[in-house]
């Protein structure tokens, strides 16, 4: 019951310094809340949120676009420069991912957007950064973990997680990382995965004996070739690349063959043919919604148990004609979760079940602020991830 | 539309020898509809599935106990015989896994209940189908679609699907699965995940150099041996086995150690300490759900887009004090998933969301066959997966 206060997006205790930019600067947006201070606390609690973040807020790009500069501290050494396209031939000058012992020496270049990701240069989460930011900086990370404190460390702006896939589901170990973690979204990206098979420049496809590939949905009993597993799609690209064998293929993307310097034989080679990954953009502060474009919120919480109380849930957006785009539960049958707030390192928290949703409605809109502070009032815990713009684009 | 009217389990125009057991053997049944026949022919066409069951369907075992006979057509060659617990030094005596090839002449042996898997001998999976029924015969399977059709074509009795993980979420891809394929969910198994450390007999910790291992979310970092990854863990304890190589080690389970012959070198080693598979228990009939032990019944179902709607769904099992103990949304955008009812052999259906809700209901319960009789009046698409005993041992 402790985190039931501070654990919704910006609704702790607001310290003085954001008392002063709620009472000067957002008096508009507190003239629409026409509510008793003392009746609706709660509500109020969630919208000072908002406002407390608007008054100490940098905003950072809400989407694709050139970000801002941030501290320049350090050369870029180590990080993948977008703009070099030709073909690696030495695969010693690829970033070497990050580990968590070596984040705190990394090095930093103040002139573009820097994004970290989990894998090896040319893995999915890649293409996703660059689709969010093109013109981004990506940094490898050994792991999310790594990933994660690269940006809190200031290391890099923003990572890229990959959260839920069309065929594999969501993954609820990354949903635990957003919870263990004091990161908010900014933002989705929705990704295509397109596996092609790769083979070393002037290879055909009849010449491959054997198949570096990393899952094992990939059908491949067509070629006739072994399989061999890899860690991921990057790494397959990277072990033909490495190993310089003719007759070994690789299944990647096609942004792994530019990248390790590979032919591409076969595209879309994938059983499904609609296999979309939905990767969530992470920043250290979230964005200020606005309301021109489709934003998202996306949110955490769990409940008393007992029939009907998900219906409740429910409830709060269904009356107010908020639509769902997403909505999960997950049981932890009283397994504890380490779960942080905004004031404290984290702290085990036992929960029954989670339940992930996502609104199609933006925190600005006071419908989202009532709904959200109504659930409040019965959740047992609940916080805002973020709110962001959606992906409409694939 | 065409779905909807035959995609409820049995809720499809019974053939005439269904009518016949209708009438004739469960009167008691009956008289609890308390129903006007044309007023809720939905309602009772639900009813008149379970009914039709029990008038055609051989009633096999409802959890670990002693199953039926089936036919015996053949020797027991290849399948793994449970009983034999020594360790194998000659690989080449496990058995192989099926592929759609070889399913055509796979050898029966009708002395005992056989299992399909997806995986090598000593899979997760595996530990799942000894869970279930401890004394059945185990058969490894090239992949899922083999293990799917090795149960359709009488070639074993069951199979065993992991369908969700408390760390990687929901398989949406075997959810497909189920809806490709006409199996019922006659049982789940709840199985802790626990990675061991493995190694040659003898072998010492610290003599690893590298480590063959499946996921890469295990940390391996404080072994300090390289990684050598493998399709899955059954393969790393085979990988290890067969290149009898004293410094590499392997990440899989206890039972892998007994069936590779190795040493468990160190127990536990999982990142999450709770990490807990659910099995899907899939058979080629339903079983008679009884009412004597919790129940689950699995649904999916679509609806009509729309604020409110999913709100709407819930509320029929709301308003009957019906606790749901899974519900996922699962968008797919107008993409098309292959669904199969009980009159053709599948067809292209397209859908905005899928909804997979587990009720914490027994299918005999007239609250659950009304619940999903309402269900049925809006829902664009639902199919009953199951109902079957609640698996609460872990």
């Amino acid at each position: 019951m402790a985190l039931k206060a501070v654990s919704i997006w910006g609704c702790y205790k607001p310290p003085p310094q954001l008392g002063v930019g709620v009472s000067n600067s957002h008096s508009t947006l507190i003239g629409n809340l026409r509510y008793d201070y003392d009746k609706c606390r709660k509500w109020e609690c969630c919208c000072l949120g908002v406002l407390a973040q608007r008054a100490t807020t940098a905003v950072e790009d809400e989407g694709p676009s050139v970000p801002p500069l941030v501290d320049s501290s350090g050369a870029a050494d180590g990080v993948h420069q977008n703009e070099s396209k030709g073909f690696h031939k030495d695969l010693n000058l690829l970033p070497k991912p990050l580990t968590a012992i070596d984040i705190s020496s990394y090095p930093r270049d103040g002139s573009k957007v820097r994004v970290a990701y989990q894998g090896l240069p040319g893995a999915y989460s890649e293409d996703a950064a660059l689709k969010a930011y093109p013109k981004c900086e990506t940094v490898p990370c050994d792991n999310f973990e790594a990933a994660f404190k690269a940006v809190e460390l200031w290391l890099v702006n923003k990572t890229v997680l990959p959260i839920e896939n069309s065929v594999g589901g969501s993954v609820h170990r990354n949903y635990d990382l957003l919870l263990r973690h004091r990161l908010h979204i900014v933002g989705e990206v929705q990704l295509r995965v397109n596996h092609c098979l790769l083979g070393l420049p002037g290879v055909r496809k009849e010449e491959l004996r054997a198949v570096a590939f990393a899952q094992c949905e990939t059908t491949l009993s067509d070629l006739g070739a072994v399989k061999i597993a890899a860690r991921d799609t990057a790494a397959a690209a990277q072990t033909v690349a490495s190993n310089c064998a003719r007759d070994t293929g690789a299944i990647a993307s096609s942004r792994a063959a530019e990248v390790y310097g590979l032919d591409i034989l076969a595209e879309r080679i994938q059983d499904d043919d609609e296999n979309i990954t939905r990767f969530l953009v992470l920043a250290r502060e979230p964005i200020i919604p606005g309301t021109d474009r489709p934003h998202k919120t996306s949110i955490v919480f769990s409940l008393e148990e007992g029939p009907g109380v998900l219906f409740k849930a429910l409830a709060v957006f269904a009356m107010r004609d908020i639509n769902l785009s997403k909505i999960e539960s997950r049981p932890l049958k009283q397994r504890s979760l380490r779960v942080v707030d905004h004031l404290n390192e984290g702290s085990a928290t036992y929960f029954d079940y989670l339940f992930y949703i996502d609104i199609e409605a933006s925190m600005a809109e006071p419908r989202a602020q009532y709904a959200l502070g109504q659930l409040q009032e019965f959740a047992r815990f609940l916080r805002v991830l973020g709110c962001y713009p959606m992906d409409t684009v694939l």
